[in-house]
């Protein structure tokens, strides 16, 4: 097992005793600066405005959160402060999925003397399982990545976005430092920009031959035969393996059919909904028209110009090669 | 016919005698300013750097700049300024065309005492026979329209981009004026951003309903069924009617085509090269990778990335329903 995570120089989450510290995602690429998150409030200001994102990333974040809450025997504030954490994004199933964990956890061991230790341990064990799901998810991703291949990816899902080397990168991760030689067509992502802003930033701090492109570039890269293979994150997978992912997506899944090109999806086991039965059935976050209308302070669009802006869209099975996770490669079809 | 020009409220090219006045097209949408153009180096920098954009236009406006030679009957002079405009955008054929025009023009008059006032009227001519085309486009493709028709475009191809009221909006005008009931999906067009800046504050202006998309959610709104017709502009058609047209139209085909929407291109005429066979032979200008790490004055990707930036693509005739011309619609299939 090669060591990959100390070779990239940075972690997005600390735990620090009494507080979180975060590196601010809507700051990068041009400044790496750092933020302290003492409370629920902080960590869902952090969740709702991006400062922290990423699926799994997001349910760990939630883990630590419920360990900060002041008197975390009262069960009406700890269920309030649940409740808050999960309605924040309701698409990814992680962070639901972490939060009901933690009341688990904390229902098992409400008799105990050192609860709030007992519960800072359960989040770190949710912390290190992600890091090592990615680690395993890496490793079983290396398998279909072959040498010269030249890969697509869409979004962030790095180690930006989990508790370790990421999903879809820490597959690319795991293949470029087990020395092949392997280059990366990044996806800018509109409309936030998570592509070149993290993506292209962890890619460039570990060495990793990429180029940037914006997401309508990809289709024409696909018809010169440019792409061999394209590897996404997921945020839910439905029990009949379609999945919900960033936006634009879907519109690579089509283009690689077309084109012949295979089609993968890499996520934690933990982001499966066995539950939801299918795509349909998946809520599809809208977010502000403001995210479309400007890029940082640069207006881009008359700014009462009527927006539609999901977060995220639906990939239906049939479209997909395969999803990768920790356990090995589940095949939809 | 219906006068629809004077409904929209501005006008991007007038011809002031001694110089050319423009629309700034690089402040659209925050602002709303106008530049003097007196020479064919003033011209050449605003088509170079997208003050002056879209196929059509920069073919006017060069038409206008040849008029605008100290010494007008100096051949070495004149034919260098010919080159050198035809080669700062060497994808779209009206400006290879136009200044050709304008250069067998000026051949026929040479002997004539009022050469330069002949040519500006030539000039005009070529300005009022593309608003003319703009006019039939619009009308020949009304017919695709239904009432109720929600219409996906892509850049801008309107009257910001032509003489007239534009060649894909030039259709989307006429439908509204003639009092059907449309929507229209606007992608944002990355990198650039045309369709945020131009064809958004355009519609606006007129008063047609729409609402702005990133590119990469057209596919997403495609497989539910909100997208019933697609029209883009095109900036070269080949002898067997692949087209060159910007960045991301090649994927909206394939997206078309894999949901069974009527997917079209709308162009005049001088838009087909008959002397480039197909979409292979058409060349694609490759533009600086600022475009992408930068909008506006903010910097979203490391400033170092390495960007793959071409400005156009190709879309094989087989993906077309039709292109609609002012002489009719031709259906390459």
């Amino acid at each position: 097992m090669i060591d990959i995570q100390h070779k990239l120089g940075f972690s997005p989450i600390k735990w620090k005793g009494e507080a979180l510290v975060v590196i601010d995602q809507r700051s990068l690429p041009s400044k790496e600066v750092y933020l302290r998150l003492g409370s629920v409030d902080d960590v869902a200001g952090a969740i709702g405005d991006l400062t922290v994102r990423g699926a799994p990333l997001i349910g760990i974040t939630a883990a630590y959160a419920l360990c900060l809450i002041d008197n975390i025997r009262d069960n009406i504030a700890f269920e309030e402060s649940c409740r808050r954490l999960i309605n924040i994004r309701p698409t990814a199933v992680n962070l639901g999925w972490a939060v009901e964990r933690m009341a688990g956890f904390r229902r098992h061991n409400l008799q105990c003397d050192n609860l709030r230790d007992l519960m800072i341990e359960e989040a770190q064990r949710i912390h290190a399982e992600d890091a090592d799901m990615c680690t395993l998810i890496g490793e079983n991703g290396n398998g279909i990545v072959h040498d010269g291949c030249r890969i697509l990816t869409h979004c962030n899902a790095g180690a930006l976005a989990t508790g370790g080397i990421g999903t879809a990168l820490g597959i690319i991760y795991t293949a470029h430092f087990s020395d092949k030689k392997i280059e990366v067509w990044v996806d800018e992502t509109r409309p936030i920009l998570q592509g070149a802003r993290l993506t292209a930033w962890e890619l460039a701090k570990a060495g990793v031959p990429f180029k940037l492109i914006s997401d309508n570039m990809a289709g024409h890269l696909m018809a010169q035969g440019k792409v061999d293979l394209i590897i996404t994150g997921a945020d839910r997978v439905a029990a009949n393996f379609d999945y919900a992912n960033k936006i634009g997506t879907y519109s690579l899944a089509v283009l690689a059919k077309y084109h012949g090109i295979p089609f993968y999806a890499a996520a934690p086991s933990s982001t499966f909904d066995p539950v939801c039965p299918d795509g349909k059935s998946i809520v599809i976050e809208q977010r502000s028209g403001d995210e479309i209308r400007f890029i940082g302070l640069t207006q881009v669009a008359p700014s009462d110009a009527p927006v539609y802006n999901p977060a995220f869209d639906v990939t239906p099975h049939e479209l997909v090669t395969g999803i990768i996770t920790e356990k090995g490669i589940v095949r939809p079809n």
